[in-house]
């Protein structure tokens, strides 16, 4: 299971021929393809390409609507609430997020509730779309459950992953992080690599402490309980029920103020169902933007120049990584594993496109892996 | 070092007496004592009683102005800027989330962000005040720095506490949790009790992990390095990244958008300098607050009925704890350590007041305990 390294630009034009192949807009291909993309970039590689499958399966299976328009069912100058109507949920969450910043921009916040959607990539693109403007930029989204509240056994929150960008000089912070411990990516490359989960990640059927990946895998695949642990553990000592709690407040301003489907009602029924939550603020109703931000870049700087701990070599703000594996990927190429590569030359079959015109030096068996959709 | 079990009431005379004769109005020594009086009902005893000396100290130093008036320095129809003028925290904080709730009620949003404040007590009071109007509400502040990032040796942030409270039946939600692993109160009752700290929640002045109470909260005081753990631990394994980006949001939303000093500036030069925000959400902007109450109730059931892991016998919902426990100290008493009700005793001397008519059974020693302010 080796890794190719195909140039941005040659994941671009694919993933344009892709989107536009499904009958998505030239617009709406630009959008789904960026967010994709930058999580690649980010070197959040389960939420880039690795990912086309699912929406390959999502769109065949019916689950994903292509001519779907988000449809705003409720909306005051400050708030919104969106109806998805089952769509491609970069294009949900695109528009719902657009329309909290321009509430933000008049009115100084916005915030606006989703229902109906589908998996919507990485929550970070949505937050950082308001802080390109000078916002402050949240975003958040329920998924299946997989998070096990603290002293339970079964799965009820999704991953929950909440994210925060804010103006800042000479790195905007940009915080995108699940509610869960690690995700379920995480638990997938060790189950690849045959290592044991280290402790307080993953609990078994028995909502105990599990090292052994497939097995948990394979219990959140087949329903039958346990899955990741919120972040702080599975007990109170290490704060599982904070977690848990950052886990409540994602479902709150997705599936609450919306009326959708809480994360242990995601993709059932053959319906996605996802909910996502966004919000802009305006710093310049609190004062001088500029001064603002550079109160806040100060204090940035003064995170990373504080005294290491021993051993370590660096203090990161939030969002300096994922700048850094920008200029790398741009530079190297973007690493996709030969099993993503394999689901996009069927992805290609299915679309009747020509792969071996977008990646001519690799020869694309069938898929070797059981994926899980 | 035992406890003794006073009455609600004698509590709330006491209290009473204390701040009236500090120099407060009847109107603020009522918001006040409950604030306090709040945090040992909910069986907070850090954030009570306690914490007496704490006042008693700073309004007698001068950190605390008795006089002090907020005053707003920035405000449109959604947002504030209020600069506390180094008054009481617990007043500061009750017109802050006062002026937010009203926003919310008439314009669907009221974020408010404070500087230049003292200690709030705890902040889920605050976000109950807008829940208790039927709106969500959110309250966060900063404090003398405690939390060492990732891979830092100094604490940067302070234990940055984020509540949400959000209406439900029949047990209202209510999250109020730091963002560090632990507070810097369990650390003081492990050194009391001469325990070793559990591993994962504090670092020595290398940076490294330390499971000496004594050793810690030395450092802390001297400010020599070290301190407590993000939530999610020191390393990026179990999350430390998660708890230190949840601490910087409780800074964006306090000490970034009032222009207010950052924990690292808290409690230095003779002043507080602590910064608070506050935030309410009118559900009514987003549909029917009833349908949209009732939707999360069912899922807070839900989760309750959850099947729980083996050798559980209960699922919490946010806030439950906090319910039953006001019902055992209205019927038991609240309980207070001999130490505290010693430096309660203290508090009187200073004051003129006689200790014996509120606790005519204890006889109260000189504090047997060095207490580090």
């Amino acid at each position: 299971m080796g890794y190719r390294y195909p140039s941005y630009e040659t994941l671009k034009t694919f993933c344009h021929d892709v989107f536009r192949t499904f009958g998505f807009t030239e617009e709406e291909t630009g959008i789904i393809s960026e967010v994709l993309l930058r999580a690649d970039l980010y070197g959040i590689e389960s939420h880039g390409m690795q990912r086309m499958v699912r929406y390959h399966k999502g769109i065949e299976n019916g689950l994903i609507k292509v001519d779907a328009k988000p449809q705003t069912v409720f909306e005051t100058p400050v708030t919104a609430v969106i109806d998805g109507r089952e769509g491609m949920g970069q294009l949900i969450g695109h528009a719902a997020m657009r329309k909290a910043i321009e509430k933000a921009k008049t009115n100084g916040v916005g915030i606006v509730s989703v229902r109906n959607s589908n998996h919507f990539g990485i929550a970070g693109y949505y937050a950082e779309m308001a802080s390109r403007e000078g916002l402050i930029g949240f975003a958040c989204t329920n998924s299946e459950a997989i998070m096990v509240p603290t002293y339970a056994r079964l799965a009820m929150l999704g991953s929950n992953p909440i994210a925060c960008a804010v103006p800042a000089d000479p790195v905007p912070f940009l915080f995108d992080a699940s509610t869960t411990v690690v995700t379920r990516g995480k638990l997938e490359i060790y189950n690849k690599a045959a290592k044991p989960l280290p402790e307080g990640w993953a609990l078994n059927a028995a909502g105990e402490p599990s090292d052994s990946a497939p097995e948990v895998l394979g219990n959140i695949v087949r329903k039958e309980g346990g899955g990741i642990m919120p972040l702080g553990g599975s007990t109170e000592q290490l704060g599982s029920h904070k977690g848990y709690g950052y886990g409540m407040i994602c479902e709150i301003f997705s599936s609450i103020l919306s009326l959708g489907a809480t994360s242990n009602y995601c993709m059932t029924g053959g319906k996605g169902r996802i909910c996502h939550g966004f919000a802009a603020i305006n710093p310049a109703f609190f004062g001088d933007p500029e001064e603002i931000k550079k109160h806040f870049s100060a204090y940035l700087e003064e995170l990373r120049n504080a005294p290491k701990a021993e051993g370590a070599s660096r203090i990161y703000t939030h969002g300096e990584k994922e700048r850094e594996s920008v200029a790398g990927k741009l530079r190297d190429g973007i690493p996709v594993n030969e099993n993503t590569l394999a689901e996009m030359a069927a992805l290609c079959r299915y679309l009747n496109m020509d792969f071996s015109r977008y990646f001519p030096d690799f020869e694309a068996p069938e898929a070797s892996h059981a994926a899980v959709y």
